[in-house]
């Protein structure tokens, strides 16, 4: 079901400036009886992405209401929120007090397999490198096409993610998730000041960390360290984590520490779900 | 007036990917008595970046046949084409087969000031930088979020334009314009092999240039050239040719070599316009 600001409906204007020019934010996550899982995080996120693009954020309270309303009687749904700056005058120059859009779309869940937590997935290094973009690094919003063109890279559906390298050939994620290392017992994870999206997941095992004791480092990381690592993991809020088990046709195992974070966040999760 | 797949319609689907990843690309375009100017070059510029991103481009008849449409019995009209990979199926990952959407919209045309021409225009320095990426450089794609920022610098009416440099202080073109300089009677415009579209009217004034006699090089181009450059002008398929005539503050005059080739364009437009 998608509402569309608040209606029920599964079209919006041909003119609006997300569709017009990728001109707005997006976040995508469970949902649970129709309650957002990690809501707060999620809302500070989209307000955090909408004020980088000085976009009036909707209230919460709205959004949630209407994620209430899409997911109806469904018990598990993925939802995904876009706001976009609304409908175009005429070129790139927006007025300050125009109405932004709002969709508001629940899925069925994604069902991945549960295979992928428990014992793995199978990753490659994509081609395609990502570009700096400062004023937009980090921000969850329409412009995805380097992750399309990355994510066409392969079609063999035993792997799950590709990972990306900036221009520099640091690794930053992977198309649809970001990614944590573990070296000598300590976390790592990319920098995301150039490019990249800071996922509310990855905030989740940065903090995680910090209550597990583990040190976590953020920091640029050349795809050798990655490539060299003792664990590698991808995280997602659709995903939870999910432990490289091959990386490059170069099998490793699920590790300690990756076990322990999962754990963690998996906990959460079934506080938040109850 | 808007044709949605070839029906008249305002809307597309919320889930659409040109929506949800600024998946598609578009081409702006003046039309005169329902007929696209410089039809054949827009189409193959669209064809062109359509083939970038493997989007099956719709056939130019097809398209040829919405614009005159589109554009009813207006003598003049502002012509956008859109094109998207259309709906999603979930994520990243699309199918070999699907249907594009086609979005084809005609407006009043853009009513820009005739002195924009005449007497020329003033334009500043952005400080948004635009980012590398060659795996898209030139196309005109859905992603614009850098020329919605750029826009959005200055609301000054008076400034009809603000230059982009790339990362590495070299000038990219305008929001919505290329840019040439004349330098000791020569044209230069920068090289797009890294950011920055690749404009129908930046070809024309490269090829009437060639005609004309005048040596156009096309290469990296620091913004220190353009700033002290004897003529600057900027172009695109609406503004026609636009001499800058106060750029960061600083006046400038229209000079002949912008001239030769305003008028070069302008006759071109007018044998097509008959």
């Amino acid at each position: 079901m998608i509402l569309v600001n608040g209606a029920l409906a599964s079209e919006v204007s041909a003119r609006d400036r997300g569709l017009a020019y990728g001109d707005g934010v997006f976040r995508t996550f469970a949902a649970h009886a129709g309650r957002p899982l990690h809501w707060q995080r999620q809302y500070e996120k989209l307000a955090h992405d909408c004020a980088v693009l000085s976009l009036r954020v909707p209230g919460a309270p709205v959004l949630e209401g209407e994620v209430r309303v899409a997911c109806g009687a469904r018990s598990r749904c993925t939802v995904k929120i876009i706001v976009t700056r609304g409908p175009c005058v005429r070129g790139y120059a927006y007025g300050r007090d125009g109405d932004p859009t709002r969709i508001v779309i629940a899925d069925e869940a994604p069902g991945y397999p549960e295979a992928h937590a428990e014992v793995g997935v199978k990753a490659r290094l994509c081609a395609l490198r990502l570009a700096h973009q400062p004023a937009l690094a980090g921000v969850k919003h329409l412009n995805r096409l380097e992750n399309v063109m990355a994510r066409a890279e392969w079609d063999d559906p035993d792997i799950a993610e590709g990972l990306l390298c900036d221009s520099g050939g640091r690794v930053i994620g992977g198309t649809m998730t970001n990614v944590f290392i573990v070296t000598g017992g300590s976390l790592a994870t990319p920098a995301l000041d150039q490019c990249g999206v800071s996922g509310v997941t990855r905030d989740r095992v940065i903090e995680a960390a910090g209550r597990l004791g583990i040190t976590c480092r953020i920091a640029a990381i050349p795809w050798r360290e990655v490539s060299e690592a003792g664990e590698v993991f991808l995280v997602n809020s659709l995903a939870g984590v999910w432990p490289v088990r091959e990386l490059e046709s170069r099998p490793r195992e699920p590790g300690p520490v990756t076990r322990r974070v999962q754990r963690a966040l998996k906990e959460e999760d079934d506080a938040q779900a109850l």
